[in-house]
């Protein structure tokens, strides 16, 4: 039974988990850690959770009476967290992350997390966010309706593990088991790509046009919608550039070689063949 | 003074141009045409135009009795009715258009409608839309706010022209006067390449993925947002692409450079400079 959670990294994700096991019914006790002390304290005064970490001395060893702890970083920061509690926990207990990539996450998770007497450790990745971050616009229904994947490590499901699914399938997301390696070459596709292409393109016309004017008259819902993103924080998006270089490079380069050949094909027929790809893509998704 | 208007495209822009000038307090009569009697009756039964012209030949008949011709089709048939029209019409009256690209409208203006005894030509672009397109979409309202850009001939303003674009005003739209060159240069940047950039990926992905339920259950905002476009008819893409081939073919060069650029520093310290300078450009049009 889970009686008590840890969540580091007290963000809108971390704070969002908090406050949908509350509204969810959740009656055990919830502690966080993160590095801002802002962040901390906003999620405590919000109920997020019910205490705060001193220090990360102090969150590890909460994490040592927690049932459950939930790591609500970006992936190099989950990593850190993983070596520094698996010499700490013990079997019996939960490690669950949120990360944007899965493979270095399962991977590393199989080295310190894999052996008898070792903690649990399941690999999740809620589909959810905002247009901003931070503890101040956590929501108990952030998740209501999205996907929350994971990629298990293998192995017989532990009565924890199956409760943790069930409290986020009360939040009412919907779960999906992924292979991990499948999970990232399909989140370079679907997320990574559409976010770097955005800042590849407002980055290009910042560079082109600064504050001109015009840009600011003329531009319309296309541009907005292609260079508007949500402002996760940098290092998320270091992270994920770091932790899934070779699919993120690969969609690029096959996104490249696309453009390329739109460009080339400006006035002929092939230009319609372009648009009713691109249709029926949009179609199947209305 | 502007008695008789005739619309010649009675979809979305033509529609909404006649429910504008009514809504303005337009008390003349205009009469449409449309390749689509469907998308013509529709517009008559709005009351986005009085009348409508039988056949083409109809349409000329009426431009002769028009005070003002708004030319409301793609760009490479305005320069079709332009060529037309101007062997027709005469002194004193006004042809304008709503053509997404200036420079080609304007050179041809030069030769057809340059000279003594010739109707007056002025080249103009709303820019405003809807997610779909057709008459059954109009708006009386649908250019409040937006802007109406001009890029006119050269020489004195005619009397004509003057109310033309006070009647544009009273719509509630901001005018723009630019150079055509520049217009189109513009536009290639914030308009048309965010659209060829939604196709390219849509179609990648459509090509990669077609309807693997994967690619549904996990693709969120980003991907909505850089993939969804309005669904303007591919003849207006088209002939955007055949008149603004140049421009667009260096705007679409340019961000192949720039997705490699960022390919190539996935795991450098420039990947933090490409992301301030995107955020430098989404911050000054929050």
């Amino acid at each position: 039974m889970m009686d008590r959670v840890l969540i580091i990294g007290t963000g809108l994700i971390g704070a969002s988990t908090g406050l949908a096991l509350r509204a969810a019914g959740f009656k055990g006790r919830s502690d966080g850690w993160d590095n801002s002390s802002l962040e901390m304290d906003a999620a405590v005064q919000m109920g997020a959770i019910h205490g705060r970490a001193a220090s990360p001395e102090g969150a590890l060893e909460l994490a040592q009476l927690a049932d459950v702890i939930v790591l609500a970083v970006p992936v190099l920061a989950i990593k850190d967290w993983m070596q520094k509690l698996a010499p700490v926990l013990r079997h019996g207990q939960l490690v669950t992350d949120v990360g944007s990539t899965k493979l270095e996450i399962l991977e590393l998770a199989g080295q310190l997390f894999g052996d008898e007497g070792t903690a649990r450790f399941l690999p999740g990745h809620p589909m959810a966010g905002k247009e901003s971050g931070g503890a101040l616009l956590a929501d108990d229904a952030l998740f209501d309706g999205a996907m929350w994947l994971f990629t298990p490590m293998g192995g017989e499901m532990t009565p924890l593990e199956r409760e943790w699914r069930s409290w986020v399938e009360s939040f009412g997301a919907r779960i999906l088991d992924m292979d991990a390696a499948r999970h990232d070459e399909l989140c370079a596709w679907v997320s990574h790509l559409p976010h770097m292409l955005s800042t590849a393109l407002a980055a290009l016309l910042e560079d082109r046009f600064g504050d001109a004017p015009e840009i600011a008259a003329i531009g319309g819902r296309a541009l907005r919608e292609t260079t508007r993103l949500g402002s996760s924080p940098f290092s998320m998006w270091r992270d994920i550039a770091m932790t899934n270089t070779a699919p993120l490079a690969d969609t690029l380069s096959a996104l490249e070689q696309r453009l390329a050949h739109l460009r080339e094909n400006l006035r002929t027929p092939e230009l319609r063949d372009e648009f009713a790809l691109a249709n029926r893509f949009r179609q199947r998704r209305q």
